[in-house]
């Protein structure tokens, strides 16, 4: 685990910080931080900050990190399966307050509108940057959560839906193209879906860093390999797809990029497959095959291995030039 | 209530962003957020941020800053008489991070030691700026939850504790004298205190923002007014009382200043004056009386009119400039 340097800073909090007996699973083992209530069920709940997206100037409108902050929070307690309570919201207000404050608001109500949430309060600072941290809460039973681990060899693995648009929105921003917007970045929540995997899926993360760094991640925790077995390509969202084609860049680097999409990555056991068709149909659901579960451990694109690690630690060891980062990405030399 | 910037910024945020049916109370009635769990309890929840307090130099070591996030999300739950389930933090790191995060890792834990909660999770993010949220949540039965709303002219108003650290704090600064330190700043938090005034107090609401803005609030939404009835100076916690008299400064100012210490300030009807005792005596608890519920509105020190509202607009208004801040609190002539 700690080979990454995202799981070693995560370590380190955790080292330094008291952890309640009563929480479910140890650090990294989770999406969301879960508690028994007492009662049969799990409280669900989860904190992230949009600040980083916002000073690398990838969200440029107030408007997306209000709207990715609750798509973010909301989406890791899918990744649990659990039922939303609600959200908060925690704001640091530059200059021009009044406008900003609109324009997070709008993004904020956007988000929750589509999951069917509300806000239950929050906190606002002045500051000199903005910055927009959602809290969601939710709950879970405590007999059919799925949580990171629980992944076997012989376990299929899905995504939520297609994948790239993360990557497309930094792509476009670095190459400075007009083929993709902030706006074109809309991430669904998957809520709905989260719940339907209740005692279906054996484990489940989101792709909030995107793609490698997610099956990678479930790699590590569950000691085990994965192997995406379709071609980069039939992964992408068909906005990401036209983009690619645009800017003639492999698929690979779309999936790889640190900025994801919030979807789900999750792996379902033989048995329950014929649950898992019955969920997809009864909602009309497109979930994306995307590999399967084998033993022995890393990651593998087809019958190449992938170095997860090198992947993930190469932002930081390009000291953030994201072309530097992007250039290494296409070096790789996958399709 | 919109007489007071803070209150009209709050009430924007409500009409821009779409708040849940479920919730307990309206905007500004509560210290902590209340949701029904549907068994009995409700859910108490709250995020706090700790960012102005950091860009003005009032904390300068990163330990008080996670001491104090943490101290000022459980006070809010303490404020509703919550048993607390635990907290989460949402933390930008600045350059030095191991440096920083260690300190700020040192407060928090100090914090959830004294307080016996532990860290669900968080996240953390690279900034040009440190700044610590906390989340804090927990449990609250719905039949003995006590919200801001609730006061009825007669009820004794009391505080949890001695008032003006936080104004101490921000005095040693401003003048620089070696006096008060912020390891002096170390507010307790009453989570005992508040969970034993379950079905005893009438209202309470903490003091982070300062007794004064505390009891203002605290009139306007219950339609009522509030006497403070002892001298100012009885209010004040021994070392503040120490450094106002080494600055030869009046008490009045240091439980007006906008920075607070987070003691509980709420209302005891006649009716539970026996039952309040029985609690004081048990805990050994040293409440501190402050006034009293009356008819008509406003706030009074003793026979004289206090303007709640000019004293909590004025930072704003001053544009914070904190010695012009406290020249106008001095110049309001209360001893």
């Amino acid at each position: 685990m700690d080979a990454v340097d995202e799981n070693r800073l995560l370590s380190r909090w955790a080292a330094l910080l008291p952890r309640p007996a009563a929480v479910v699973g140890a650090v990294h083992e989770c999406d969301a931080e879960l508690v028994p209530l007492g009662d049969g069920r799990l409280l669900a709940i989860k904190v992230d900050a949009v600040v980083e997206e916002i000073a690398a100037g990838l969200y440029r409108d107030p408007e997306t990190a209000g709207r990715i902050a609750v798509v973010s929070a909301l989406s890791d307690l899918a990744a649990v399966g659990a039922d939303a309570i609600g959200v908060l919201l925690a704001v640091d207000l530059p200059a021009e307050t009044e406008r900003v404050q609109a324009a997070v608001a709008a993004g904020v109500s956007d988000a929750c509108r589509e999951a069917g949430v509300g806000v239950l309060g929050g906190d606002t600072n002045e500051a000199a940057q903005l910055s927009v941290t959602c809290v969601a809460v939710g709950t879970v039973p405590a007999d059919t959560v799925h949580t990171r681990v629980g992944l076997r060899p012989g376990d299929r693995v899905y995504a939520s839906g297609p994948l790239g648009l993360g990557a497309a929105l930094a792509a476009a921003r670095l190459l400075d193209v007009a083929g993709f917007t902030e706006g074109d970045y809309r991430p669904p929540i998957r809520l709905v879906e989260g719940r339907a995997l209740r005692g279906i899926a054996s484990a489940a993360m989101d792709t909030s860093d995107g793609l490698v760094a997610t099956v990678d991640q479930l790699a590590r925790i569950n000691d085990c390999a994965i192997r995406i077995d379709e071609p980069a390509e039939a992964l992408l969202h068909p906005k990401v797809q036209r983009l690619r084609q645009v800017l003639e860049l492999p698929a690979f680097p779309f999936l790889a990029s640190h900025h994801g999409e919030f979807e789900l990555v999750f792996g379902v056991p033989v048995e329950a497959h014929d649950r898992f068709d019955g969920v997809r149909r009864a909602l009309g659901w497109a979930a994306v095959p995307v590999g399967r579960v084998e033993t022995g451990e890393g990651l593998r694109l087809g019958e190449r291995p992938v170095d997860g690690a090198r992947i993930r630690n190469l932002l930081r060891e390009t000291h953030g030039d994201l072309r530097a980062y992007v250039a290494a990405l296409i070096d790789m030399g996958f399709a």
